[in-house]
This record gives structure tokens, C-alpha cells and sequence, in this order.
């Protein structure tokens, strides 16, 4: 098995991503292939021990950058770590592809070089959030900006392959967010995609989903567009280091509640946890005919590393032709 | 001045609306009037000492309640409570509406019984959030799922006069929820809604807004679509009562953990007071052409109360005539 680093994306690269690589070899049976600046990449693993024959660099001359016009980039920069790497996913010259880059970009190569899986009409980006009852499967969260409910349709089966086949859920629960429980709530989008998933015999759909009952984690797969998604995802992420940051404000107002800190340091502990998880691996581009998988921008070693395992699990599990049976059942 | 109430809407309906009133009539000096069985307001009245001069009760026989179609309900019930308030708004027989039931009706009532205010093609309902550094208004919350980049570009017109009006914000900042912070990224509605804001120069436009930003409440104004803005008040509701559950929780855990809890208390209080704040009353209906104000279904006495004084204070401002000069300003 061969997994391809984009070693230049992202904004730690080269160090965090050879950094992570090095950290995933300990453990993982693939061979890693870094895809950028070979010299630079060099300097890098220099720096550390590590089995060199489980190493190869594919050297690449330019880099598509977080304020590259997706689509342009792509086309127009076709020896960037990005491209080469998306090729060699195409090629079947490797098994997945980890990118800590530019999303758009990320998300426009994954369709127009690896291709779409037969009868799936958009690719999308799903990500895991925590809830009370462990993850729920956010999907779009970046794909599809401007959604049809066909789209939507889909990604509740994308998305039920994944929690079957890598979360364990037997038989997962899915959910549309919504403004209202209602039927007829919501906008155009959702009213029609209510009814294609409710007359979707092959899918467990549990109805619509208010924003404030997410955490409840009572769906498994939750279906939005990525506009909604993504406003989830990040206002999550905003509010929740809000929250944070007042509790240790007021932790350390005075030596009273520095000892209610210590008290509760563990308790602190464990709540963080729950939403700094880092070693959940990043966000998969499911719906193209290769394993390309999503890194955070800022995303340092922990984050690479269990990215790369991720990639590996998903080869492991043959994820791509799980996906391209259930749409060939569904046609 | 006189406000009249729906004294049947909402879950608590009539204990709670007729305590609500009780304890506004301490304070306000408008006339309150009930709406709503006759019958069943004087014996929620009956409980209380209040001065009778500033109280009138308007009977109806008929309600609209939860499950109910809204424009259906708007058109058949032409007794309910909800549309003879809105009735007497329309009739200028009271200055303001306050009611807790069907928000869809109230809505759809606001538009084709007050009616909208000229150059207004959509009335939003806006809430006010908390953030950092006090309160952003979030509008739209409900009332319009699929909304025109005109719609949103007027949205920002009238949330300027409301946080300069009744916030004390002297030159309000208007951002516009997005998914990046660059022009070209977002939907199809938010990349036109970005050019209408940028080329008007009575905005004072900070750009887009991404959802993990707006607890750093650097917008007085965030503009978005009712599902968005549905979402991110639903879903910062239920996050908050998670992560505040889990506080608990772990306070709870144990002896040490309880004495924290103690240290703490003061600080988890303040930090629970920026989110739980009932006394800042409810969501005006806002580009009506009167004075409709919207509470929780839940609402109870202190939130019933607050409302019917921002109703007053509506009034006392003159909304409804800045909001209609501004739009013949703009024509």
C-alpha cells in the first residue's frame, strides 16, 4: 500500500507534514509517498530516523497556494504537489492522497483529475462532530456550496457507508437539518430532499433535525449543504473556544478559583477532549474514485499522522468500491 | 400608549402571558391589552393586585396554535387572538403586538394583515446574539427560508437603525455570513448579496463574516438567510445547554469537584448570564408597518414582561417611521 503527502500544503509545511509522516511510520504498513520540493523535503527528513525504504519523494516545481483560484490552479499549475499527487491517485500509482491545502482547490482536482464514481452527481466533504452520544456525520460541510436535493440524496448514502464501515454503526440513523421537525418546514432544498429521503426505503431517515438538538447525536448521518455545514462546523468551533476561553478567564481570576481549577482539572480535561480531537483524521472528499483526504490548514504533526492512518483504514476497508456497489444498486 | 398581548400564545399560555403583563404594568406606562378568552384572562388576573385602569381584555374565541398552517390559519381563524392583535395594529387601536405563538403564522399575519412597509419587499425577524464585546444582531432568524440578495441587502438597512436606535451603536458595522472571508466564496445568494453591501455606500460593510468569527463580535450586523441565521441560534442554543450539562456534570462528579464548583460559582454564573438572558425580551418583526414583537413559545413571566417593555420602547423611538424613512431615503 502506498499513501501520497502533499509535504508542501498547508500552513506548517514542509516541517508538521514530514513531521507527521514520521510520526504515522511508526506505526503504519504503507509506504509514504511525499510529493513536493524534493530538496526541501530532504532537509526535512534529515532531521529524523525512520525506515528509508518506506519512503519515496515525487519531486514537484510549483505549489498551489490558499489564495490560488481553485479551478485556474488545477488547470494551470500541473506541477504542483497538489496536481501530481491527485495524478498519482488517477494513475492507481498510489492508494490515498493527504492535502493540508487549499479546499476549493483540493475539492475541484479531486473531481476533474481522480473523476467521479458512476452516478454520484457531486462529491462531498462529511465531517465527524462530536455529540452526547459520541459522532454524528456532518455531510457537506465544504463540497457544494449551491446544493440540489438530488445531491443531498446521495450524500445520505455516501454517508451511511462511512459510519457503517468505519464508525461501526450497524445501521445508521439519518437526519436533514432543519429549521423545524415539521415536514413542511424549511427551505426549497430541504422540502424536497424530506421527501426523496423519506420515500427512500434503503435509507433510515429519522426526520428533520433543528440545529439545537445536533448535539444530541440522536442521527448518525446528518445531511445539509455545505453553506450550512460549514457555518455548523465553524461556529462550533468559534463558540466553543468562547466558551473555553471565559471558563479560563474566570479560572484564573483569583487564587480561589485557581483552586477550583485544580479541582476540576481533570473534568476540564475530559470536556475539551470530547471536541479537541485531533487524532479523528481529517475530512475525506467521498464520492471520486480514489481516497483524497482533507487536512486542516493549521493541521501539525497528530493531525497528519492520523490522517494518514485514516487514508490506510479506508484502503484497508475498500471504501471506494463499497461506495461504487451502493451506487450501482441505487441506479 | 397601548400594547396589546397575546394572552393565549405559547406553551404557558394564559398563567404565564397574565403574570408577565402583572409584573410589566409595574414598570410600563402603556395600557396593556389582552387579548385573547375573556374568561380565562380574568381568572389569571383575579390572582393579582394590579392597577385596572391600564388593563383592557379583548375577547376571542378562537386560537392558532403550534401545528397549524400558517397562512391557512392566518385566513380561517379570523378570531383568533393572534389575528385580532394583528388587527388592532393594523387598525392603530394599540402601538405594538406581542406574542408567543405560531411563528410562521405571526409571520405570515405580520405581512398580510399590518402589511409591509413601502420599498420593504421582505420583513425579517431579527435576534440579537451575544459575543465578546456585548451583542451582534443576527438578521434574518426566521422569517425568510429562501431569500434574494436584495432581501438581504435591505435586511442590513434595517439592522443598522435597530442597533443604532436601540443599541446605542452610532455607526453599526454590517458583515455578511459567509464561508470565507474572501468576496468570491460563499453561495450564489451570498456572492451577489457581497456586491450589493460593497457598492453601498450608506453600509459601513466589514465584509464577509465566516460562523467561527462571530463570537469575536466585530459585526454590530450580521446579515444572512433565515436558515442560516435559524441554525446558528438553534444550534448555539443546544451547544451551549451541552456544554454547560457537561459542566455540571463534572462538577457534580465528586466531594472535590463539588468544592470547585463552589469556588466557581460566581465566575460559571457570569458566564452563564451572557447566554441565558430572558430580560432582553424578544425578536421584532421587523419592515411591518407596526410594531409586532415575537417571544419564545416557552416564554415565561420575566421573558413576557421584557418583551412588552421593548414594545414600549419600539414605540417611544419611533421605529416603524425610521425604518419607512430610510427605505424612501433609498429609493
Amino acid at each position: 500500500m502506498k499513501i501520497a503527502v502533499d509535504a508542501m500544503s498547508g500552513d506548517n509545511a514542509p516541517e508538521e507534514i514530514v513531521k507527521g509522516c514520521i510520526k504515522a511510520l511508526k506505526t503504519t504498513t504503507a509506504t509514504l509517498v511525499l510529493v513536493g520540493d524534493e530538496k526541501s523535503i530532504k532537509t526535512e527528513l534529515d532531521k529524523y530516523d525512520y525506515d528509508k525504504t518506506k519512503v519515496e519523494i515525487v519531486h514537484t516545481t510549483e505549489e498551489i497556494t490558499m489564495n490560488d483560484a481553485p479551478v485556474a490552479a488545477i488547470r494551470s499549475k500541473k506541477d504542483s504537489s497538489m496536481v501530481v499527487g491527485l495524478n498519482l491517485v488517477k494513475k492507481k500509482e498510489v492508494d490515498g492522497f493527504v492535502c493540508a491545502g487549499n479546499t476549493g482547490a483540493l475539492l475541484a482536482g479531486g473531481t476533474l483529475i481522480v473523476g467521479r464514481i458512476k452516478g454520484v452527481e457531486r462529491a462531498a466533504l462529511p465531517v465527524l462532530i462530536p455529540t452526547k452520544r459520541g459522532y454524528t456525520l456532518l455531510i457537506d460541510c465544504g463540497a457544494n456550496m449551491d446544493s440540489k436535493p438530488s445531491y443531498l440524496h446521495q450524500f445520505a448514502h455516501i454517508g451511511m457507508i462511512y459510519m457503517k464501515e468505519f464508525m461501526g454503526v450497524q445501521s445508521p440513523k439519518v437526519g436533514l437539518i432543519n429549521v423545524g421537525a415539521e415536514e413542511e418546514k424549511g427551505n426549497e432544498l430541504t422540502k424536497e430532499t424530506f421527501k426523496l429521503l423519506r420515500n427512500d426505503k434503503k435509507v433510515r431517515f429519522i426526520g428533520n433535525v433543528e440545529a439545537r438538538d445536533i448535539p444530541n447525536g440522536k442521527a448518525d448521518v446528518l445531511v445539509c449543504d455545505a453553506f450550512v455545514g460549514n457555518v455548523i462546523l465553524k461556529f462550533m468551533e468559534g463558540f466553543g473556544t468562547w466558551v473555553f476561553g471565559m471558563l479560563k478567564f474566570e479560572f484564573k481570576r483569583n487564587l480561589k478559583t485557581k483552586l477550583s481549577y485544580l479541582l476540576m482539572k481533570d473534568g476540564i480535561g475530559r470536556i475539551k477532549n470530547k471536541f479537541y480531537y485531533e487524532d479523528k483524521g481529517g475530512a475525506p472528499l467521498l464520492g471520486v474514485k480514489g481516497i483524497v483526504l482533507k487536512t486542516h490548514g493549521n493541521a501539525k504533526e497528530a493531525e497528519i499522522c492520523s490522517t494518514i492512518l485514516q487514508a490506510q483504514g479506508f484502503v484497508e476497508n475498500d471504501l471506494i468500491n463499497k461506495i461504487t456497489a451502493r451506487f450501482e444498486q441505487t441506479k
